[in-house]
């Protein structure tokens, strides 16, 4: 009844932005990631017959609060699956997301916890069960299941049983990299939920995004397969001002933004306008990743680091997808 | 056949963004503007028959390329409509509009000309009639042939002879502030007309936008006559994010706004978390403009000066329509 998992995060080139159903998690668009090397969590879940509520240790702490409901809510998920509504479990996580990297630990975590309680449990799940699992833990974490690049396909099914992710590219196909620039002040006035909900309930823009996705999707998944860099950067970078116009148009109106978000997208531009091929794509929050080929590592650190407000570059690699240890 | 007219600018609350018709400007949707105090044009024309060409002198210089092209092809739309088409004619304009300022002086401009030229040549026009013209120079021009508030009627047909300005409220009615806060850099990557063009072309967000504006418009013209400072300013900061939101999603995709641009906003929003009521509002380049009561005059006058990266900061009030001299 004890098993040991580990996910990676992921970066999604075409967005995840809205939900059709908030409680089981449905997107309202088919989204496209990239897993990376860089960031992950590895999770031990131990069901005991013992225990009375479920226990939840991050990086070795006790966590209560809402981080504990949620923890708790998923394993219901998993419990009421594996037919087992009787026992608690004992997690012990591990976040290899440095905070400085500016990445959700939401998508890792939610893919560790999910496939090392499922096998702890004795459930036996494929990889796109495993998938659906996660997502109702947190949405983009069931594009953690499989490394390289994924697409989590929304589905058209009230019950959610065709939403999950299926893999596009595996990691070796194509040696990318992402810069994750994290800036000094990266304060979020507005949580992703709650600006994901606002812009789809009163953004007269939104319609026009999820219509235009199904175009950015076919175009972005024959760029992956034909390794064109100029396509793949093109389409992430616009799909991402898309999604962000969206905001600006909500009511009231809301940006992830800051001042030095703008510099950094500035700074890529500039660098593309100067012959050195970098795009940049930005998630809910003022942070932006930017994407390029191996041959430009230098000048691209050299160029982000020197960015008044910058505070940390953390540069990642395609990564793997869920695997037990 | 001589005359010299005055002409303020004006700052559009609710935007112009899109033509119908790119030769006659016809616009998308209707617009609605503040004219400004501070900032003019004058103009002196003079019609003689020994002249062979037209002569465009500004700020005592003389004018040759596109811009006495266009000023020339407008002398001859008030030719034609004269029925005095052997008439050149010497044309003398003084911007008061320092460039420091950061607002187009082709609103000033034009609508001084209009007036100076049609009064020179003898042409018995009605306020509409005189907008109409001056329109056909510049779209936004058309509103300034009034002071205070104005809305520019988009109107329906072909010919354009239902798309003139209206007065909404004089410049009496409520003595607002307007801060004109220039950057430092203001380079401007893409020109209006250009930006405008490729919006209306390649934006999936455009036709939300001018579906929106009918509501906007009636909002506004609400807030105005009851003296809603709150309820105006909400929405001509609306406005202007939404119109400035259609240009992410172009393709390609671009953007006027500036790092610097990104941290007035910011600024004016803290501001109003603090208590102080100011609102934004930004045309197609990166400088801002910031709507405010008297009573606020020097918080906001220090904010923004102390803003890195801007450059000027020049108040105006509300201000009056053409006028001859």
């Amino acid at each position: 009844m004890k098993a040991t998992a580990k996910a990676h995060t992921n970066i999604a080139l075409i967005k995840y932005w809205g939900k059709r159903d908030e409680s089981l998690i449905l997107p309202m668009n088919n989204s496209l990631s990239l897993t990376l090397d860089g960031f992950y969590t590895t999770t031990t879940a131990e069901f005991r017959e013992d225990l009375t509520a479920d226990r939840f240790h991050l990086n070795d702490r006790l966590v209560d609060g809402t981080e504990y409901q949620r923890v708790t809510a998923f394993l219901d998920r998993i419990r009421r699956a594996a037919g087992r509504p009787d026992v608690f479990a004992d997690i012990h996580s591990t976040n290899h997301v440095p905070t400085a990297a500016g990445f959700a630990s939401s998508a890792s975590g939610f893919a560790a916890l999910a496939a090392a309680a499922a096998k702890a449990i004795g459930l036996q799940v494929t990889d796109p069960e495993l998938s659906m699992l996660t997502r109702q833990g947190s949405g983009s974490a069931c594009r953690s299941i499989y490394g390289g690049f994924v697409e989590w396909e929304k589905g058209t099914k009230a019950d959610g049983s065709d939403s999950y992710a299926v893999p596009i590219a595996p990691k070796d196909h194509w040696d990318l990299r992402v810069a994750a620039v994290v800036l000094s002040s990266s304060e979020k006035k507005i949580l992703s939920r709650e600006g994901m909900k606002r812009t789809v309930e009163t953004s007269p823009f939104y319609p026009a995004w999820v219509d235009n996705i199904p175009d950015d999707l076919a175009a972005i998944k024959q760029g992956i397969s034909q390794k064109d860099f100029e396509k793949v950067g093109e389409i992430a970078e616009a799909n991402c001002l898309r999604m962000h116009a969206t905001t600006l148009a909500a009511s009231p109106p809301f940006s992830y933004w800051h001042s030095t978000t703008m510099a950094i997208m500035q700074a890529v531009q500039d660098l593309r306008v100067s012959g050195v091929p970098a795009f940049f794509t930005i998630d809910a929050g003022p942070n932006v990743k930017v994407l390029y080929l191996p041959e430009q590592e230098k000048i691209i650190r050299n160029t982000l680091q020197e960015i008044p407000g910058v505070h940390d570059v953390t540069v990642s690699r395609p990564g793997e997808g869920v695997s037990y240890i």
